[in-house]
């Protein structure tokens, strides 16, 4: 039987790049998409061209969708500041409907590919409470998505896997080490520079930090201001 | 109290045009939205650019995602051409999962105004048969959006009007005369010409073309080949 192909979104930071990494291991022929979105920090979509190819993708697309236009959050709206201190609540680097949107562009896509499968690196536990990094937000897409298309209602079906959703960060960082992935080589910071260096300060960053932290590795991050 | 927000999809079309008029008269303050996919048919957009202020919107936005890139429809590959005559099951001018991605970004922006309404002009009976035009398709949806938002997490919700779905073609046109929607401005023809004529042949043009007829008033849509 022919390996299966999947859809990976693939942002260039590390959860995702764990994501695309673990389904390669899985089996499956791995077309991995990233979403220019109006994001500050496009850094991180240089990072996907790079590693999209080492991680074993067998192909990476980039599509474009101007959510700057509307603004509604720091990561797009470049007047709103990214915070550099834990806020309580849903923090300002909420992109609305960010979430639902690029499942739909990966539904899309798997449609076209005949593809069934869908991964996606959002996690829970070490995440900035994002509405759409929830099991049951990916539990209800994925009821959508049954009944979305023509793939849908012919019987393919859909099945998204998130299998990072309960995983720590550290936990996450050594999936990904098990599996080679070169973290040095993605971008998380919600402001990395046009070097793909890390701010350090920013949720994303303090977030992955400690997760190396707490691993028990080296963090191989490169940080603005520092020799690199 | 002040009139509510709402997003209203506005393709340009007989039905989107219906339901922002009917929008207009529950009283909601209508932003409407366009999203140029890489549809053939790109004077529905001119035709929509023209109606939405005719038809009472505060504002009307364009929002470009690139579906062309990956084909898969004859309404975005060129190479695929629109039938002339009815088919049996889902028709290739299906897009995958179009109202999905166009429902994600009406969510996203209807977030960002602090808007909990949105409208779209879907319906079941003399439709196509795409699959994310029936009623399943749209519940399933609001739920999604209940979970997906900040908003929807706070508690505002997301309510999501699809007031024309189980209205016949003659039905919706019905409404729109009611309320003086002048349906010679608007383009449903999959294959119009650069100057919103129609086709009189596809699927979207027989459907419309009966709809007048059931409703017993004349056709006044534009069509190729004749004197306008």
């Amino acid at each position: 039987m022919d390996a299966p192909h999947a859809v990976v979104l693939f942002s260039g930071g590390l959860d995702s790049a764990t994501a695309l990494a673990l389904a390669r291991e899985q089996g499956f022929i791995c077309h991995a998409l990233s979403v220019e979105y109006g994001q500050r920090h496009a850094a991180e979509l240089a990072a996907a061209r790079r590693l999209a190819g080492a991680l074993g993708a067998c192909e990476h697309r980039l599509m474009r969708v101007d959510l700057a236009g509307i603004g509604g959050s720091a990561l797009t709206d470049l007047a709103r500041p990214v915070p550099d201190t834990p806020t309580s609540g849903i923090p300002v680097t909420y992109v609305p409907a960010r979430n639902t949107i690029l499942l739909s562009l990966a539904l899309a896509w798997a449609e076209v590919l005949r593809a069934r499968d869908i991964f996606v690196g959002v996690n829970v536990l070490d995440s900035s409470g994002y509405p759409d990094c929830r099991p049951e937000f990916i539990a209800a897409f994925e009821s959508l998505a049954a009944l979305a298309t023509k793939a849908g209602v012919e019987g393919a079906g859909v099945r998204l896997h998130a299998p990072l959703i309960r995983l720590t960060k550290a936990e996450i960082i050594r999936e990904g080490l098990r599996l080679n992935v070169d973290y040095a080589q993605t971008v998380s910071c919600y402001q990395a520079d046009a070097q793909g260096r890390a701010c350090g300060r920013c949720d994303s960053c303090r977030l992955r930090r400690a997760g190396f932290l707490a691993a028990g590795v080296t963090d191989p991050t490169r940080y603005q201001g520092l020799q690199s």
